[in-house]
């Protein structure tokens, strides 16, 4: 039975070079990047140059960048850590369908700290409005949170249309998460205040991610500590994850152009195949990402997936941060889109066109025999 | 020139095998833990057999284990989430001489929410005794935060009466950091509420810890996402890290007895031969753990690192996580020694007798060169 991963909007395979260097450096530099002796300095260096290199290919400064453990830190840590260092504006604007560390960082707030959050709701394209973010702005707005791509319908937001709103009309600072846009669609930076960087959905690894914060904004750290990353994230640096985060953004970036004209080609692929069969539904929007295609079909989600997973094909039915909570995704709810028939395919560079196929046709052999049409 | 690494309690080399089973996890098991395929299904298997056979090797349940990026995230994480889940009772006892990621997680507690925190210091012997922690609870004390050794000077804590002390006399949870213990000497999780892990300092990988929780004990994740380590700590796990942990821990444990009698070795010889030695103070406390030996001699510390350094020879002044802050260690400081010129030198398992020899060599050398006596 053939392996087919269609998956890797969740997490993707590591790059085998990225491990061996990752390996290479966790044996040759396990030195503390702080320590004060050569083989220490050497790490430090290594890590900077690093810092600097990514600096360069994301056109920020490198004082801008600070190492984290993922996404979700640096999510938690731009919203948190924002907040805890400016505690005299206590609005927030992000939208509902938000990845949930920047939702339930935002909750928290809500909960434990009476901060008003406003979130918006995707129009009927999926995208968040731009005029709707004019219109929520206040004097005491703190932030604008608003993710780049969705992680579950592919909805691709007008990013430099909202941050210029968000300058022309406010003082407010913007925050966007990058997860699912680096290394497939252009991310312009400028004007952006924060923003959140992953490694292991670019084939990097787990446990490694990036928060861009533009040097002068204050923010408090979550992870307390000594000196590192300018005092706003404790713990001895991951240099070794930190070290090869810069080549897996490089390799990320190279590709990015011939990577996403294949994933286009399964795309359209896929999306044509799909709207042959009858009794699906697509979810997601027209303009969004290639890299996913969210769908509805005549039988539950769960049924779908396990059947498809006996036959070898791994998708998922929503974010998999949130696969075994009970609950209506708010993704889906907030589309309108019911979610005990929702399903997610993601693409990747590495995908082939016949996996599509084998993948439709596993489709189609499913819904005979459990749907009802 | 050879190397000679003492300073153990900075960082330590990773494993081998630690190293090539994380590589393997990496390349065969990157799928999501929380996929509902049968290969996400797989990795969280592992990850939680993994769990599972830490909380065997700490004598403490498996749904008491939360993974972490390291200890200091472990330590904020206790400290900040405990606070933020109890916000009824804001006073907090510990010791001056905390690591920064415990010190500094209260000082943002005292200097954003207003908690007021009783720092204690170390009495003649270097350690807190038990009843000034006594003499500081109070009604409205929520956490006792004491460690268990000391990273500078190798105080051992009596965290055995302690924990009996604030169990007897009030309702406070109790806390400790026990990143210079654990594969050292025995840690008895027995009462203890919260306990703080770190993976690099035995042999494992950097970006790796863990918070012992008693899972009643309720806190708010620092790291908010979706439903990862009990929804108390969100991000996509870093399960190869993870379930290596269990190995790392297993083979320090295993270790232990024998690796603490060799250092025992080292710590007496070194100890010996630095009592030769004119113009030497040894700053760590007689009852100390065997792995670390602060002393100041007559040169600036700064002085002595750098010839050190170039014959090879690496250890440290200070703690590593502030080697760059130009402010005097709040370690020495509050057991009364000047600290610039304090050294601290440290033990590991790997080192030898012949490596302590080439340090003394090496120390007497340089103190008659710049010395003053």
């Amino acid at each position: 039975m053939p392996k087919v991963y269609l998956d890797s909007v969740s997490t993707t395979p590591v790059n085998p070079e990225i491990l061996k260097t990752y390996e290479k450096l966790s044996a040759d530099h396990y030195y503390n990047s702080d320590s004060l002796y050569d083989d220490g300095v050497t790490v430090y260096r290594l890590q900077e140059k690093a810092r600097e290199n990514i600096a360069e290919l994301l056109k920020v400064k490198k004082d801008d960048l600070i190492f984290t453990s993922g996404a979700s830190e640096a999510n938690s840590l731009a919203i948190k850590g924002l907040a805890l260092a400016n505690p005299d504006r206590r609005h927030i604007i992000s939208s509902i369908y938000e990845h949930s560390s920047v939702y339930n960082a935002l909750e928290q707030l809500r909960r434990t700290a009476g901060y008003e959050i406003t979130y918006l709701y995707p129009n009927a394209k999926g995208v968040i409005d731009p005029d709707k973010v004019k219109e929520a702005l206040r004097d005491d707005t703190l932030l604008v949170s608003i993710m780049h791509v969705n992680n579950e319908i592919g909805s691709v937001n007008d990013i430099d249309t909202i941050k210029k709103v968000v300058k022309a009309n406010s003082r407010a600072y913007f925050h966007t998460d990058t997860t699912q846009s680096l290394g497939k669609i252009a991310i312009d930076l400028k004007e952006v205040d924060l923003a959140s960087f992953s490694a292991h959905k670019i084939h990097g690894l787990k446990g490694s991610g990036l928060l861009y914060k533009r040097q002068h904004i204050k923010i408090e750290p979550l992870i307390s500590g000594g000196q590192q990353e300018y005092g706003l994230r404790g713990g001895t640096s991951n240099a070794p994850a930190n070290i090869v985060l810069a080549k897996t953004i490089r390799l990320a970036l190279a590709a990015q152009k011939s990577n996403y004209e294949h994933i286009g080609k399964l795309y359209d692929h896929c999306l044509s195949k799909l709207n042959d069969l009858t009794g699906i539904t697509i979810n997601s929007p027209a303009a969004g990402i290639k890299t996913i295609i969210n769908f509805s079909t005549s039988i539950p989600s769960e049924v779908l997936l396990n059947a498809l997973n006996l036959k070898g094909i791994m998708i998922s039915s929503r974010s998999t941060c949130g696969s075994r909570i009970n609950e209506p995704s708010r993704v889906l709810t907030s589309m309108g889109i019911a979610d005990d028939r929702a399903v997610r395919i993601s693409f990747d560079g590495d995908n082939r066109l016949e996996e599509i196929d084998y993948f439709i046709d596993a489709l189609k052999e499913i819904l005979q025999k459990y749907g009802r049409n």
